[in-house]
């Protein structure tokens, strides 16, 4: 058995099932190695930045990770960005990277690169392996370090002489880190905060988003007066008709600080204190009063569930009433007339499917999607997490590899979704559930609020930059290239029409919605 | 005045007035200054790895430094691919990178990333600015260090607010770093190894593949017997009908081997001592025997021109008649019959308009091209250096921005294309006259090849990750839905029709020629 087949085999013992790949030479003893090996499940990618979002997308829905295969430093680096967007949203992936044989590095071929340095700003585990024999246990070791709460990408660089070396030896799987549970002090310490009347804000992510943990942190909040926030973007919410809605810390930095006027206390719950995404001269980097008082109730690697319970335990009856949702909401039913955000939204309300996976990246345009389908069928809601566009078609991917049988609607802006377009071949190659919702407004219009921000007046070089129209791109042109289906819709009632088509097929569809 | 306005000025000072450029929210005060400042011409890009693979290919052509605009770490990460292919090229880049505030990068805001260390890797030098009055002379620094011999990548980080703050001073350019000259201790060794009779290979790169050197070069050859080679993969060659030829050394070991059997000695100027570009299984990593001797004639810093004018004073009578060039060519006609390497290049040979600039990334189908059109009309042959895919299209942004009124011909493999497609978009709105020449086989071809090389019989799991096929990618819809007009060639007349019409036209077109 050759260093390869050590791997395949030991990540498929490990419970990791599914590759995201865009291979290259260095990886060809891995690729072999799939064909004498059964149970692993490659999907390729034309683009590395496909390949590493969608293995973030697949284990936001599957809870495990997926490995990912690339190709040497330059391979990487393509990917990096969407692993950007994975270490924020805390992801666990098995980042592998095929590489120049030990002996062959120092002699600096054109694609020797400095692997190692650019993995490690993203990851939380980075280990080149160096010998056959120890592949296996490497492997295992990165499953492990991957699944570590709250969860990471673990980069495990091979070189091809390990692969092809013989020797290698099957690892079992190492016993899962053990969750930190929270300190009572701690428990105390914001049992206190929450006791003393004064505004008090909450601030959760990551597992605590989850339908338990959310039921906790809604009982605190009905006893105490407390309220609910999670951050901007987050890696997945469990959302929509009959379950406990939570808010969200505005983008703007000035509509933030107005909502959260007032508020004494901020308690955080596996989040970072909240900042602004960039920084705006003369104003405060933080949505929340500056005064205000910053207490930790648990990091984000501890266990943020167990805490919750706890706390709960300490102000509320465990088994006081959860508020009602929903109540009074009306049945939601596809808008008419102009394609406006809240429009948009509303048709998605009343028709995104049960159990939807909705993968987010409308940035200036979606700004009513969250809010506005909040009495939309229950479904999971995934974001871009770091800030990093070209993210959302790759999360869908994976989110709809991880769970067949349930629709991926994909909300798309049209800057963001040139970064990572070929995601649309593996949509189409895989005959993947995914509706993409482009939302062509052929501008990078966030920027021309972020101008306005920084108090800059556009003239015409500076529009020239935010302007992706001049050409308009064609959407439709584009999916059909890649093998993708594809329509335009000028108005609500021709969306709601695609929209409710595309839902009802099996395989990708692309809604170019001119906005 | 302010940093970024300070930035701009000092830039245009310092005699780079192209910036290509995929900014975000820290770069808006660069973009604003934009305005209020004539001179500088920017290119947008719609993904990263079009803006550096163009700033490589105009530095190429232009033969000095480019801007670029970048946007935090993700955005950088996404060109770091192209800057590890300018970096092998030793082109000069002066590559900006908006970044987070000072004061704000602490509070690690999601889309906080490790800049600096991803820079650093691909950078000869790199900066982070720190205060506005300083912007100007860290962007001087940054010209005279991406220009110092051989040329690089010079990284520098401007944070928001060194930007916008007031206080930018201009900054004068400072003066060019010498070239050292070689030692005449290195010449006097060069100069015996050659009178030594054995069998020599003089490796030239970077400078000394242009007209005057190569001139040189060959003088020595033809007095002393010595065989002159390039690397495989070079930033850029002049050639062409009436032009000095020079072989390459070949991708595979195997066939280098062979081609290179009895070399005593190997004399390096400018170049790295050959390596393969992978290793393989039980094989040499060195294209050349292993007992030959590696001398230095130069460093890729020092001036290649000087040190093979003096090594040609001392082996040879400088006005030595050349060796005789295109004696006894045939004049090329267009192919016909089937579609070929061989009958691409004849017909290429034929075709190919004066002066055109030929951006080469075929890869496997390509094997042809170069050997087949020494005799085409006078030309510069810019190569993807440092393997990473996805350089062709960019660079032929970068080479039609900088030499307007020469034709561009990217000879782009399918694979590869699909990294960075969105340079299509560019080249319709910037108006290029680039020739697309898309060679679609529909497969990752070389890694057929390499599959084979390291010993392993590819089956089904295996054939699926290198085919690319499975929905076949439609290039002439993605050039449409980018603005570009296109058509597919099914055979060598066909071709020839389109190559033809093509090159008299203004602006781009693809030709999707199906392999």
């Amino acid at each position: 058995m050759n260093g390869a087949e050590s791997l395949v085999k030991t990540l498929l013992a490990n419970g990791v099932d599914t590759c995201f790949a865009n291979p290259g030479t260095s990886e060809m003893h891995f690729v072999a190695a799939l064909d004498r090996i059964p149970g692993m499940r490659c999907v390729l990618g034309l683009f590395e930045g496909v390949v590493t979002g969608a293995a973030d997308g697949y284990a936001r829905m599957a809870d495990k990770p997926a490995a990912t295969l690339l190709h040497c430093g330059p391979g990487l680096a393509n990917g990096l960005a969407n692993l950007h967007n994975a270490r924020r949203a805390q992801t666990p992936v098995v980042n592998i990277i095929g590489d120049q044989a030990t002996y062959h590095r120092p002699l600096d071929a054109p694609l020797t690169a400095d692997t190692e340095g650019w993995a490690r700003p993203v990851s939380v585990w980075t280990r080149t392996a160096t010998r056959a024999a120890a592949v296996g246990a490497d492997a295992a070791a990165a499953v492990q370090a991957a699944c570590a709460a709250p969860g990471g990408v673990a980069s495990l660089i091979l070189p091809s002489d390990v692969c092809w070396d013989a020797g290698g030896v099957v690892a079992a799987p190492l016993p899962p880190l053990p969750v930190p549970k929270v300190s009572p002090d701690a428990v105390q310490q914001a049992a206190r905060v929450l006791r003393s009347g004064q505004p008090t804000l909450v601030v959760l992510a990551g597992s605590a988003l989850r339908e338990a943990p959310l039921a906790d942190a809604h009982r605190i909040a009905a006893a105490t007066g407390a309220r609910l926030i999670t951050p901007m973007s987050n890696a997945r919410v469990s959302r929509g008709r009959g379950r406990l809605a939570v808010d969200r810390v505005p983008y703007s930095g000035d509509v933030a600080r107005d909502k959260l006027a007032g508020i004494r206390n901020v308690i955080l719950v596996g989040a970072p204190a909240p900042v602004t995404f960039f920084a705006y001269p003369g104003k405060s980097p933080r949505p929340y009063p500056e005064d205000a008082a910053v207490h930790v109730l648990a990091r984000p690697e501890e266990d943020l569930g167990e805490a919750l319970a706890r706390l709960a335990d300490e102000v509320v009856a465990r088994n006081a009433p959860l508020p009602t949702m929903d109540a009074g909401a009306p049945t939601p039913e596809p808008a008419r007339g102009a394609v406006t955000s809240e429009n948009v939204a509303r048709t998605l309300s009343a028709l995104l499917p049960e159990q939807a996976i909705v993968v987010e990246e409308s940035v200036s345009f979606g700004r009513a999607f969250y809010p506005g389908t909040v009495h939309a069928a229950p479904h999971d809601w995934l974001q871009l997490t770091g800030g990093a566009i070209g993210d959302g078609l790759p999360l869908a991917v994976g989110a709809a590899v991880a769970a067949p049988g349930r629709r991926v609607v994909s909300l798309q802006a049209d800057g963001s979704a040139m970064y990572t377009l070929q995601s649309l071949w593996t949509m189409a190659r895989e005959k993947l559930d995914v509706t993409v919702v482009l939302l062509a407004n052929r501008k990078y219009a966030i920027l021309l609020g972020e101008l306005a921000g920084v108090g800059a007046n556009p003239g015409k070089t500076a529009m020239d930059m935010l302007d992706i129209g001049n050409p308009d791109l064609d959407w439709v042109k584009l999916a059909n290239g890649m093998g993708v289906e594809g329509a335009r819709a000028k108005d609500m009632e021709s969306f709601a029409d695609l929209f409710r088509m595309a839902n009802g097929r099996k395989g990708p569809f692309l809604i170019e919605l001119v906005i």
